[in-house]
């Protein structure tokens, strides 16, 4: 595929950009379908992105953007609507143009995580889940697990009241939702995630301590890049089925292709 | 080529995009130089530009931008730093990223024509040469001949004035120049200047009256696409040689690329 004068433009706005996968994996779509667009990496400090959402939305031919760290809640009050997953997050990870004016957004980190996890064979439904990390990513993933019938829900986070939040969150939205606010301590639970950034880069320190979990516990992974994290390598040698950020990824790329109007992406 | 999260970025901001070379040929180079880049339209009404200027430069991988219709000039006063021949002309068509911070513009529309013209076989150089159109790219392309040495130069232009300013200004910088405003009268001339947009869309009147122009008088066009304008498909029926938009736009390319530090360009 070329990109010419009349190639529409789709990106990605975060920082760092050069580990993220979504330019590669749009790119293979849009080169699949034959379709004349291109899906761009926009690097973007944090304090910048009011500036450069006021610059990037006058493009009249940019359709819609993936927003990543760090500005997934950053650009929720810049646009003109929400959908209800943003809503109820306070987060958004993809925007597109509203008909008659403006842009909206709307949240699929959690849906997409919970897509992957299903395609790999790990359905959330009646599971007990252990979940480190209630950040931005960390909230949509424990409302997806809450909208799919989570069995049993941990969460922890190592900044103080956090995990609590989360938890006060999801019972306004589910009073009969098991859920609590607990140490990262994976017995008793089916299934492991880590939704922390941690394993991004080279020494961070892991998510939770690899020798507490026990063969034949599944361990899903958020990060994109590495895609085995130490996590995973540790869990995979204990014999542990893992879930890498890949799964995720492709599920949050499946549902946010679909709200941009980008159709026929499974083929 | 593949855009991933590594792909720096370049682009051309103009309006309409849709009929633009430079991203199809700056990506043709881009791959023949297995270069990880990318070169974008980025489409913006002319009153939009201060706000898309303050977005697209705070992308830290963007690297550079060429400017066309209708930002040459409103691009000036956004830099911070011109060129000599930016200077000369109050017009930019590519910008850079200084060392040590901010952006520096440089006027390449001239020189291109002019490295175009001399590439398809007819120097200026001692010529006789009737310019029709004194806006931004004519007032580039003037000072262009006028440095290289033209020997005689008529210049047209429909909006009053226009003409007799542009005489001024090269007077200014060459006292000695022959240069005059005058009809759109090819006779006396050996090559003819189309400067004006006029051939860009459908049903825009000729520049000047073809059956004016004698067989071997030269015709060059600024005109990108369609490559053969009305007013060339005249003169080639006449039997006069042309030099289409395309020779002057991959002339602006090559300077355009050494003055991003794209090297390699001509391999």
């Amino acid at each position: 595929m070329m990109i010419t004068g009349t190639t529409r433009l789709f990106g990605i706005i975060g920082d760092p950009v050069a580990p993220l996968r979504s330019p590669a994996l749009f790119n293979a779509g849009f080169a699949r379908l034959a379709r004349d667009a291109a899906f761009l990496p926009f690097e973007v400090p944090a304090g910048d992105l009011p500036a450069v959402w006021a610059g990037l939305t006058r493009l009249r031919n940019l359709d819609g953007l993936v927003m990543t760290m760090p500005h997934k809640e950053a650009v929720v009050p810049l646009l003109d609507a929400l959908g209800p997953t943003a809503r109820l997050t306070g987060t958004v990870n993809t925007v597109r143009r509203r008909e008659g004016g403006g842009w909206e957004g709307e949240m699929f980190d959690g849906e997409g995580f919970r897509d992957g996890l299903e395609r790999a064979g790990h359905a959330p439904r009646g599971a007990a889940i252990l979940q480190v990390g209630c950040g931005a990513a960390g909230r949509a993933i424990a409302f997806a697990l809450a909208r799919a019938g989570v069995g049993r829900l941990t969460l922890h986070d190592a900044a103080a009241g956090r995990a609590e939040a989360l938890v006060a969150a999801l019972k306004a939205g589910w009073p009969s939702l098991e859920v609590a606010a607990g140490a990262a301590a994976p017995a008793g639970h089916a299934i492991i995630v880590n939704a922390t950034p941690l394993g991004l880069r080279p020494g961070d320190p892991l998510p939770l301590q690899p020798d507490t979990i026990a063969p034949g516990q599944v361990v899903a992974d958020v990060i994109p890049k590495p895609e085995i994290t130490p996590l995973l390598a540790a869990a995979r040698e204990r014999g542990c089925p893992i879930v890498t950020g890949r799964a995720m990824h492709e599920g949050q790329a499946r549902l946010a292709a679909a709200y941009l109007g980008i159709t026929g992406w499974e083929g």
